[in-house]
């Protein structure tokens, strides 16, 4: 009884505009901490920077609790994406780091606690799940690109590896000097190396450059037409819905209407004619 | 009385095509002058340039006045942006700077009126409005690229900030060298300096490419889909209405009337029906 | 009389398609020559160039004279776009040049012979035509474009004149160092270079860049809503009449002959009604 | 009768899972043969690599001959692109090469048999089918563009050869540099240089970046478009036929049928009139 009270309480303080804009500044001071923490600060400060560290984990905690709390069925708590989401932030940033060495991975881990922004406006996690649906469709665009990349590095590392190690050393290597390439960053200065121990190297640079463009092209036509399929298909239902407009599928059956009308008109005059 | 004969001139003043003209001549020939002070000049030419400036300033204050005098409700004037925005830029160049340290600051000033080109010529004016009409649409896909920014310039200076202090010193400073490498700006330079002490930091650089790059094509696709629903909604109404052809409602209005008339034609036969 | 059969067998001699074949074969030819011209040529071979150089000249004077005998209407010759621009390519190459100072230029005067390729070639005069055609559409972001470099260029080459005058001596060398900016040509060295002075001279770079980037991304959506416009209005043109479907103002005129049937339907049992 | 049996096995096994996922798994470890050569093995590795070399060669024919007896018609068999590429695949890598100068040409030939994976994933064949369909669609732009890199390209070479023979030496080395141009990589190094010279030459580089730029975007747009259109026509088709909707059609018809039926009826009202 008294849990559920407890609940009733938690879940009016979950949905209290108050404690809402209180979290997003809490959320807002912890990715600041994390902005501050990368400049020069003394001692003092950074003492107060380490406290506030601990009140920002506390409150997150807290936070965490009141909406478990505040969830009806508890099972269902940590299928929702973004309360799993939230608990590994909130956890990984607990474990307790006195080792040195690890402290800089203690610092970093704290940096996702930023990501919590996205977890918590609404338009963000629609933004980042749309993006991470559109991944897939083009699954077979970037396989062939893999497929391209993959088959000139192991061109490139079995000519080049001779030339220069630093570059071509592995297919590993190769795949990383390729993307280089793709981004046309310093991509002649690779070339020219290349070219004076075998002249014609320009047709692998070129050729590569026009078969990743073409792929990469494909893809972004991809994702339009998906996009502009789908808009067309939201427009075309909206136009005929919200206007009120009538489909062409409501003419006809008024057509049909009419024409059982004129038919059932014309029995008596079929009579008068047999008369 | 005399003031109101006044503002009648005024308003056919304004109107006038040759006082526009001339308008557009001084606005060009300031926009000039502001051009021609960056080149090495004699100190005859000075004098000359300086002159030329305060005749730019006066008459630019003369206009106004014409267009304020001219002004039905003065009030509303500067409810009018480009009012507001040539009045401002008038007046802050009206302001006399004595002290030399200053004089590069009036210099700056000046070339703002190249500004007024925009706000006399009302395509340029309507294409600026669209420009700043379509930046709110973007807000969150801009907030969710400042948050992207934010993470990898919080971790670029946690961890590499002993490898090179002027590209990943401060967060700030490490937010400037990520737009380089979204600008693909000599990047593998900057990535091959932290991978001597971290082998594995061109996973850091390659999937902030492809974020960002994922982001800002999100961004593209954004304003393309906008602008096009926009278009594809302009084109079926001009479709539909210019070239004065029947919608689906005026055919369902038209068969609604037939049905009608075929019923008022139907009782008489009934009525022989009962005959 | 004369005229008029030597006029009718070099019509007949223009619409031979061996003669066609012969003419694109000296224009590659042409071509192939200027681009053979750039390499190391022993000088027996170089006579032979000078040679065929003649001879093609001799050619193009001969098959111009032929498609001017050959029009009709010989006024209306040069009113043709296409036919003065081959005029004006072949007599250029016709003066003679004995200094050996304008060797240079009477060399690069026949580089041009290359673009009779695009005269020769229908589908090529289109696209040029057409991409032509496109360029005033894009007017005034053209001239917004322009404001925004011109304002940079003054702004920058006042406060960085003293830093780099290489890069910003006066406004039109600074309006190249922004073009080199825009295309994020090592942008970061000039930019770099002026933060050592003022430190805050990132805004500069970043706001000039996010300007012409959005003035850029509105032309080349200007573009695409321009030829999807056209192609939206020839698809729809073509779908209704090329498939022999009706069109709604098609379906209307029939609805009122059908109503105007049902009315003179019913008088008569008006009439029955009266009776 | 015994071939006929044997046939019988092959198309089995062929059209077998089990079959099927070993065939992919023997692709994927030849593909992973070829990039694990680039890295340092021991010599006891080589050996391993050999043989698995060997092993995968082996398989490959087995494959292959698996598939040609179970082809119904045999002639046609080679009339399938896929067929053809991999049989040419296979063949070259079974060519005994024990020349140690050939050896890297061996590797090399065994790199594409990366391309198997190609020809056996069905979405990747569709994939690569398209994009060498659009290819001739984008023909005349190809040639507009290579007659845009010719003429600069020959003047190029004729103007600055002497400045730098590297990049300006003959025709071909000169539409290298120009692509280089194109792609903003250091393009400023190379106009600076020139410019020295020829202080105007910076027209030369903006116009050629302004007109490959025109020509490209004149590419992309019509991809776009035809795709567009492709997309077009199918959802129209789509729209009309898979929902069931009537078409204008449908509506004409059955208005004619109305229209019939009441014309039916009206000459015995006629009669009536007569009366």
């Amino acid at each position: 009884m008294k849990a559920n009270a407890l609940r009733q309480r938690f879940v009016a303080l979950r949905s209290n505009k108050l404690f809402e804009l209180f979290v997003i500044t809490v959320i807002i001071s912890s990715a600041l901490l994390v902005g501050v923490k990368t400049y020069e600060i003394s001692p003092g400060k950074q003492d107060l920077m380490r406290l506030l560290d601990w009140a920002v984990t506390i409150f997150f905690v807290a936070e965490l609790t009141v909406r478990f709390v505040a969830e009806e069925n508890r099972k269902r708590f940590f299928h929702d994406f973004w309360n799993t989401f939230d608990t590994l932030i909130v956890l990984v940033s607990l474990i307790p780091i006195d080792n040195s060495d690890l402290a800089l991975v203690a610092r970093l881990v704290r940096v996702f606690r930023v990501l919590r922004m996205v977890s918590f406006i609404p338009e963000l996690r629609i933004l980042l799940v749309s993006l991470i649906k559109a991944l897939p469709q083009l699954g077979y665009v970037a396989l062939l690109m893999f497929i391209i990349f993959y088959i000139y590095a192991a061109i490139g590392s079995t000519l080049f590896e001779s030339i220069n190690p630093v570059l071509w050393g592995d297919i590993s290597i190769s795949m990383l000097t390729l993307f280089r390439v793709m981004t046309f960053e310093d991509w002649t200065d690779v070339m020219y190396e290349t070219m004076v121990v075998y002249p014609l190297s320009w047709i692998f640079y070129i050729t590569f450059i026009f078969f990743t463009a073409f792929a990469f092209l494909n893809m972004i036509i991809g994702i339009v037409v998906g996009v502009m399929e789908h808009e067309h298909a939201k427009i075309q239902k909206e136009d005929a819905m919200q206007r009120g407009e009538p489909t062409l599928q409501d003419l006809q059956d008024q057509l049909q209407e009419l024409a059982r009308l004129v038919k059932a008109n014309s029995p008596p005059e079929r009579l008068t004619d047999k008369i």
